[in-house]
């Protein structure tokens, strides 16, 4: 799949891009198949939820299911990210969030890329992430909100560059925006929450502000998240560096696949 | 404004009705400016925020500030209340909830009747409430959320008869549903959340099964909550009642004003 010329307007003049079913539901299911798998596989990679009753994220599973690797390098997913960043491109990060039916995480808003250049010192924002929905998104299971637009004002809140809480992410608080600058990008461009059934993608900037609201359905929500990076834009560590599976050290140039992930796996 | 046939049947089937616009702007300016005098009079009927620096609700204002007084008497209102209800009603509660931006409370999902019935021995769920958007109600800022019908199966959690924890409310955990209960409510007939411009009123009964979602936008969100009761169906305490701010004492049933609570006040 190749993005026609006003999706690419429209993902550079919003900072994201919605394909709607991009993936067929035989082939979501084979990703839930292959998330729950990787769920049953034991390893740092697995983040509980606090009270370690279920599986809260999963760090780097196309490392080590053959369904993950091949969407990464699907033509549906690849081919857009090569022609929105660069040819030679990596999967820097690569995580599902599992939120939970009647819950999830605190929500802030931030910036991606701000975090990644505090904890991995990456040169710039030469990223495209992509989220693809595991399951239907709607206005009521803690969708995705954008800032249409916030991606092009630069980092708009700079400064910090202590060490992360986490060794896995940077607390969302450490990057949040102050509330006269996020109200000053609402008054401009307005919110945005891209929703539409599972095998949904959204391509998004490094760079555009954004948040999530809690899950307040019955029901949990799965979203993959895939940071693809410019392979002449490598993080560095002075120190110690983040654990392999929250930032991904093979950064051979990915080559789209010459058909689907799934044509693949049953082809293999 | 009487409400028609095919309102009157929503209503009933949907647990809820949303009259879009029923306010002019004009009229809901008059509302905040009256929000607001109230929030500046002392008294026990403002609570603040947890960090003390905004109030969050204000109660019974309709005792205090003549809009409020009209409002509740103004045939758009008072009306179809009577239509929903009875023809003899008056205020059971009156309250506004400023819920502030980037958060609000925690959300839950609850029925009001179980509380009243709990708090104040209301021997019948004979009540409407009516919410009257005092700004424009997005899917960003915290919508009420309404499980369609779910108002028919009367009250689908009972059996708690403690002690309240706070004496202005129940704490909606206090009668949250089971996960089981929600999910079996939501795959039958869904969520949904009526939004609208300020000025929007949204009529809904006493046992629908509601929630809402914090406020993600960086404005606050202010909101009107109105329960008229059937004066045959008066609280009563076996101990100390409730504060006169939190369940009105005042039983005398309301008639409508021949115009609107505007043109009242102007002519006044």
């Amino acid at each position: 799949m190749r993005l026609n010329d006003k999706q690419l307007a429209q993902y550079h003049e919003d900072g994201f891009l919605l394909v709607e079913s991009a993936l067929d539901q035989q082939e979501v299911e084979q990703l839930r198949a292959s998330f729950q798998r990787d769920c049953e596989t034991p390893g740092p990679h697995l983040v509980a939820e606090e009270d370690g009753s279920q599986v809260r994220a999963v760090y780097a599973s196309h490392q080590r299911q053959p369904e993950f690797s091949g969407l990464v390098r699907d033509p549906r997913v690849l081919v857009p990210v090569q022609q929105l960043l660069t040819e030679d491109v990596y999967v820097y990060q690569f995580k599902i969030n599992a939120k939970p039916a009647f819950g999830g995480e605190k929500w802030s808003w931030h910036q991606d890329y701000l975090a990644w250049r505090i904890a991995d010192n990456l040169p710039a924002p030469r990223q495209v992430n992509i989220g693809v929905f595991l399951d239907d998104v709607t206005e009521f299971n803690g969708p995705v909100i954008f800032l249409p637009g916030s991606h092009r004002n630069g980092l708009v809140h700079e400064g910090r560059t202590e060490q992360a809480k986490s060794e896995q992410h940077l607390d969302p608080d450490d990057i949040a925006l102050s509330a006269e600058q996020l109200a000053e990008h609402v008054d401009r461009r307005g919110m945005v929450s891209p929703k539409g059934p599972a095998g949904s993608i959204v391509f998004f900037s490094p760079e555009i502000v954004h948040g999530s609201a809690p899950n307040m359905s019955p029901f949990p929500r799965r979203l993959l998240i895939a940071t693809y990076n410019d392979v002449a834009n490598l993080p560095s560590w002075p120190g110690e560096p983040r654990p392999d599976y929250v930032v991904c050290r093979d950064t051979e140039p990915l080559r789209p696949l010459a058909e689907s992930f799934l044509t693949g796996q049953v082809s293999a």
